[in-house]
């Protein structure tokens, strides 16, 4: 983490001089069946790295209805049970690919890895006390990300509504982290004189609401949806991963979408206006102050993922692979030709 | 070549149905030591053939002087003096990978394959003589190509200003043919008297001129230079492959390119609109007519390449790979995961 958190900064500050480059994501869709099939797609080149990365979803997607709104879901459909997200990693300084690897953990650890970088810039310098909303998949990174920035932070609590995921969740962490993680009863308690609210869910309706917002406090989230309106509009400031807005979306004419957001599929009706926020790479610039006082209230928002943070990630994960003598090697050859392309 | 025509035509009217979906090729560029690092990358979907496909080019560029102009020129920088040129395909039924191959002679294929189906559409039925300018990698399935929509086609003139490379090309392809290949001179000898003209060049300049314009005659190009500005406003009709303009540019601000066209290179002071021609899924799908009468000028224009065309060619290869158990099978699950992506 410590080290994609440090990767991902230099990678920053090469995109807000121009030399480093991000694709926006692309998804395409067609009906498959009863569902949707979807190939997603983004591109980035981090030159600090030497290397450039391509990002592919090949993903079935069901629209369950959930309460009053739908909601999309992966479906397992690969060979036993399996989700088939890649990432493949080429060299910028001979174009040969370096490695191909499934996306779940590094698509995790990049989540983490930009929230924390988020909360080092608006976060209390002294904070000491946080608390995770949220007990699933995402929650982990976004618990490690926290630490690397803010290591002296001595109470965390956690709250999920899901009482047997937090369970494993806190036995999980809490035997790794020096730290003793403690499960509360509602959002309410976890965020009573919290000095940090990490928001890592995957609920399509908010779970933080102004009542919970005390000043001096920094609230992130992992997806807009989390923080209410008028948290937002509360915040002294809100700062945004990079304000790019909704992915490039090219569907078949056929298609049953129930909504087109082109991501997991809430509707907010009184949208924020992310695109003309603070970005993280103004952040870390210096573009843009992070917290300048105390009693500010701060908001991070991790918005629509980027090439650049799978070039990033994949190409440190890259690096401690081969130095532990980790992965399949395959020849390089297969994936080359002679043929001029 | 014939099974890919086929395949083709079938997407090209999904394609105009709205069945069929294909993302706009992006080129993402930082600078390479002296050259220019390039990850170039498009998707599509091939319903019909149950795939979708991402084709990824990880290119080294250099742009040296030709003249008075720069050529795009791609250097082979991978081990073993290689290019790198991916197809990774994808099952529409399950999201699981079915294969990766390599680009090189898939993009030829479906290069040959759509000029071959503007040729179908454009020239004379009753075409006999036919000539190919130029006599390099692509030159091949332009010949193949044309050879599938007009098998009666009985002389065949190749003209090269590089003597070597016809003599080769004849060599090759006399072998394989019932048809003798015949090298002649010049470009007005090769399109004296001919029903098709078809142009495979790596030039950026203009190789076909009105002199050889005959009344009656179709011309194809694999790319817009190479039919010169006066040649498209004397044809009675102009088609285009999809009239898609430019790839989408993403760029390093410290890029040092002479040329920004995105492609090979090419300056073209008194452009063409292409993007209000017919094109070829316009004439598959009847929108649009082909050729109306025996005197008729025609021009088809092979423009920047598609996704869905490589998750239809690739898709056909993949089929009869598997027909002749051809490949190194690896297995799935190196490819997919159980993570959630």
């Amino acid at each position: 983490m410590g080290q994609c958190i440090d990767a991902l900064t230099s990678a920053y500050l090469d995109f807000s001089s121009g030399a480093a480059v991000t694709r926006r994501r692309s998804d395409t869709l067609v009906p498959s069946g009863e569902s949707v099939y979807g190939l997603k797609t983004m591109d980035g080149i981090a030159p600090g790295l030497g290397v450039g990365a391509v990002r592919i979803n090949s993903d079935i997607v069901t629209w369950p209805k959930v309460g009053s709104s739908y909601r999309r879901v992966k479906v397992p459909a690969a060979p036993g049970s399996r989700y088939t997200g890649l990432i493949l990693v080429f060299s910028t300084e001979t174009g040969e690919p370096l490695a191909i690897m499934p996306d779940g953990v590094i698509q995790r650890m990049r989540v983490g890895a930009t929230s924390a970088l988020g909360t080092d810039y608006l976060a209390k310098k002294e904070a000491t006390t946080a608390t995770i909303i949220g007990s699933g998949w995402q929650a982990g990174t976004q618990l490690t990300g926290l630490l690397a920035v803010r290591p002296e932070i001595d109470t965390i609590r956690v709250f999920s509504p899901n009482r047997r995921n937090v369970k494993a969740f806190c036995a999980e962490w809490g035997g790794k982290l020096s730290q003793e993680l403690c499960s509360v009863g509602s959002v309410a308690e976890a965020a009573n004189g919290a000095d940090i609210v990490l928001c890592a869910t995957s609920s399509i309706d908010p779970v933080f609401e102004p009542k919970h917002f005390e000043k001096g406090m920094h609230v992130g989230s992992i997806k807009p949806p989390e923080i209410s309106r008028s948290c937002l509009d509360l915040a002294d400031k809100v700062c945004v991963h990079l304000g790019q807005g909704k992915p490039a979306l090219i569907q078949a004419d056929n298609l049953a979408v129930p909504d087109h957001s082109g991501d997991r599929g809430w509707q907010i009706s009184d949208a924020f206006d992310f695109s003309s926020c603070t970005t993280l790479p103004d952040l870390i610039s210096g573009v843009t102050n992070g917290r300048t006082n105390a009693d500010e209230r701060t908001c991070f928002v991790n918005d629509l993922g980027l090439g650049l943070q799978f070039a990033v990630v994949a190409g440190v994960t890259l690096q401690l692979a081969e130095s532990a003598g980790i992965g399949r090697v395959l020849p390089t050859e297969l994936f080359t030709q002679i043929e001029h392309p």
